[in-house]
């Protein structure tokens, strides 16, 4: 076990509860939201500062030790799942709000962070960090950045990728790159940050970033539709985007598979009988509070009226408006509902959505007749998210519905990955993607980047081959 | 001259008019947009398809043949301009618009499309793209995107880099990475277009994107204010960003030392007195042309009664708005009229603006007592421009100066160039906005993808350092 000389040399050199080994090691270091278990890790790293964090680097470069870096351990795709030999770089004691500056409409948070607490802490200021989904509460800003996340409100404001302005990242060797300027334009030169957002955690750890933060809207006016075909969703996706603009902030569709289990959770509430194809919630959100107010209601009783919508529910309160986000927010808890299932994350052209659903269940059906397919998105990005629930939980049967599903999603010339990433469960599926080419250049940035290879191993691809 | 030899060897396999020598290599291909002259190069090579920039560069890169790649030679910082012993591969004849998909509202074009042609095309669909810039009758795709453009449209919009879906680029060696997809979500590894946008053309030669596209507004509200202090512009941009949030399309401000120059133009009519300290051209655009319009005026009329603006024009037809947009845009004049003068591109806190303006002056004064500056920019970006005209044209007199404001830039915190680049131009001053350690890694990053150093050699920085 070479990395006990490791914790004896580096120790020294950290603050007081730095390092957790043994007993201290407790399941939440190798066990995700999910439920998925890691090997157990020899030791934990819980660095307090970018010093500490390039300290530690730059000994497991020294003696090629792999590190597995983690935030709030909400990732989809198994990426911060410590595999055995690997130690762990947790971020969670550099979970600090270090300035919000109120004029600049910037803040400089440390990579642990917690998503909900950023977005809470800017809104008593009047202003808004928009990036949000499910895992708010426990997810990091950290962890964000480094999967890119996409969430509810990327139809207006983008992947977290459009939110950062700065970042500071520690390279492998410990090298410190620290850009946390808070302006908008800098073309000085590669965009390095660009090079970290979204690579996972194998080209560099994130320690610091600034965040672009927006005016707090006045209002938020949320609804939740039915529809009895996937043109009217289209068609309303149309219309919304048309007469809202930028006010348009989320336009999520639930197929009536994903309402009805959602809605059946003991805290959820069904705003709506579940009797139609599919369910769209809906929010504008702007400045002008009656103005959009008055703007979506006579919007949506003119999509009413034109029999594009069979009915609809607006929120007339932040408690309705909450009470109707639940639904969308309940995905974990609908996934657990139909284990054993696998899940997938799927980019396609809008108008393929419908075909592919149904082409799906098809191919789930022909591998396993008592499959059943659960369908919810992200409408205006082009993503859906797809669950199927399958007759037992051998493995082969999930991943042979994870084949065929995936080769369909090649045939509509899609994303195998949406938003949640590669990390070791979608490996497999990567080249349906993305040519050898690229794959080849992404390996010759990461040879570049960590030569030794020791920052998230095995992460989207392997080094060696 | 090892160029003869190349040229042998490609020229076969080239199609008709694709190699210009001697005397067919007129002065385009080594003058740029400001007038400033390279050397002029021994062969142009000018592919028709991606196929072809593949066979040229694989043999560059064999030969170790230094490339300098081309578009619409409107580029401010000496990037595109030959110098000796680099051979010229131009663009001009990829420049077809592939496919507009209306439904998804994007758009394959060539790299040599030119930027106009684009916004007029996809107009007469019902589209748009918002990129826009002074030099759109002949800056191109391509070089948008190497150079991530920015412009007049970012406070909405983004910069190019925001605009752009997928990419085809030609790596060195000549290996084609393509990645034309469509659909703006895809966490499937590195983010791979990241790396060749703003990269000046040193990391591949892109051929091919696909464009993100918008609804065209049904209305474009443009003004034209006057005000007296630099705090009523904040004050204004403040309330035009929280009252009209996503339809807030541009907010340019201009110095009178710049408008009463751009005004004095024959082809430019001034719409208001020249009696003012600070200019501003605002425009609002949205799918909802009567709201838009009503709300623009009365904001307008409500500023006027806060006495936060002296006097306003509001564009009554679209000539008056192109009227108005003529004084913002005819920077290349209002440059040429102060010659000899340097021209700075920079980054930084709005709040400290005015205070860095004066500044400016002040040092420009030091240095030469008949200096004078003419400052404007992109407000709400936090990007201002700044021309600073000098007594004569010793090439000394103007690096001292540009070496004093630089000065003052990295001492205000702010950026060298916020959109322009680095080029040859801005090299001199790349450690007064990145970090030796930020260099040494974009150094790393230019060696993995381009080993032999072929491509823009020089630009942004020195590879053998």
């Amino acid at each position: 076990m070479p990395q006990a000389g490791l914790i004896e040399r580096l120790a020294p050199s950290l603050s007081a509860g730095a390092v957790l080994i043994g007993a201290e090691i407790g399941p939440r270091y190798y066990t995700d939201v999910a439920g998925r278990v890691g090997a157990s890790p020899q030791v934990v790293f819980r660095p307090r500062s970018t010093a500490e964090v390039s300290r530690i680097l730059a000994h497991c470069h020294a003696e090629a030790v792999p590190v597995v870096v983690q935030g709030g351990m909400t990732g989809l795709v198994c990426g911060a799942l410590p595999r055995s030999n690997e130690i762990v770089v947790s971020l969670e004691r550099m979970n600090r709000i270090e300035a919000i500056d109120v004029k600049a409409a910037t803040a400089i948070v440390e990579a642990g962070a917690v998503l909900e607490m950023v977005q809470e802490q800017v809104e008593t200021l009047g202003l808004s960090f928009p990036l949000d989904l499910g895992a708010r509460g426990s997810c990091t800003i950290g962890g964000n950045i480094a999967t890119n996340a996409g969430g509810n409100r990327v139809i207006r404001y983008g992947m977290m990728r459009e939110l950062v302005l700065g970042l500071e990242v520690v390279l492998a060797d410990g090298t410190v790159i620290e850009n946390l300027r808070k302006y908008f334009k800098n073309n000085t030169g590669f965009d390095l940050k660009q090079y970290f957002i979204g690579s996972e955690g194998t080209l560099g750890v994130i320690t610091r970033a600034v965040l672009r933060l927006f005016p707090l809207p006045a209002e938020r006016a949320v609804a939740c539709c039915s529809l009895s075909c996937f043109s009217n969703v289209i068609t309303l996706l149309d219309l919304m985007r048309r007469r809202l603009g930028g006010e348009l902030t989320a336009f999520e569709v639930m197929w009536h598979s994903y309402f009805v289990r959602a809605t059946a959770l003991p805290h959820v509430k069904p705003p709506l009988p579940a009797d139609r194809t599919f369910y769209v919630i809906v929010e504008a959100s702007g400045v002008d509070a009656t103005n959009i107010r008055d703007r979506f209601e006579s919007l949506l009783a003119q999509a009413h009226e034109a029999a594009l919508i069979d009915n609809a529910v607006i929120a007339k309160s932040t408690a309705e408006a909450a009470s109707i986000w639940r639904i969308r927010d309940a995905t974990v808890e609908v996934h657990a509902a139909i284990r054993p299932a696998i899940s997938l994350d799927v980019s396609l052209a809008i108008d393929r959505m419908e075909e592919f659903a149904a082409s799906a269940e098809e191919a789930a059906r022909a591998v396993d007749p008592q499959s059943c397919i659960v369908v919810f998105g992200h409408l205006g990005d082009g993503n859906l998210h797809v669950s199927v629930h399958h007759a037992d939980d051998r493995p082969e049967l999930g991943e042979e519905l994870e084949r065929r599903i995936y080769d369909l999603v090649a045939a509509y010339g899609g994303s195998i990955s949406a938003e949640h990433g590669i990390g070791i469960s979608k490996r497999p599926y990567l080249r349906h993607s993305r040519t050898e080419a690229e794959i080849a250049l992404m390996r010759a940035i990461k040879r570049a980047v960590d030569p030794q290879g020791i920052l998230n191993p095995g992460r989207i691809f392997e080094i060696d081959q």
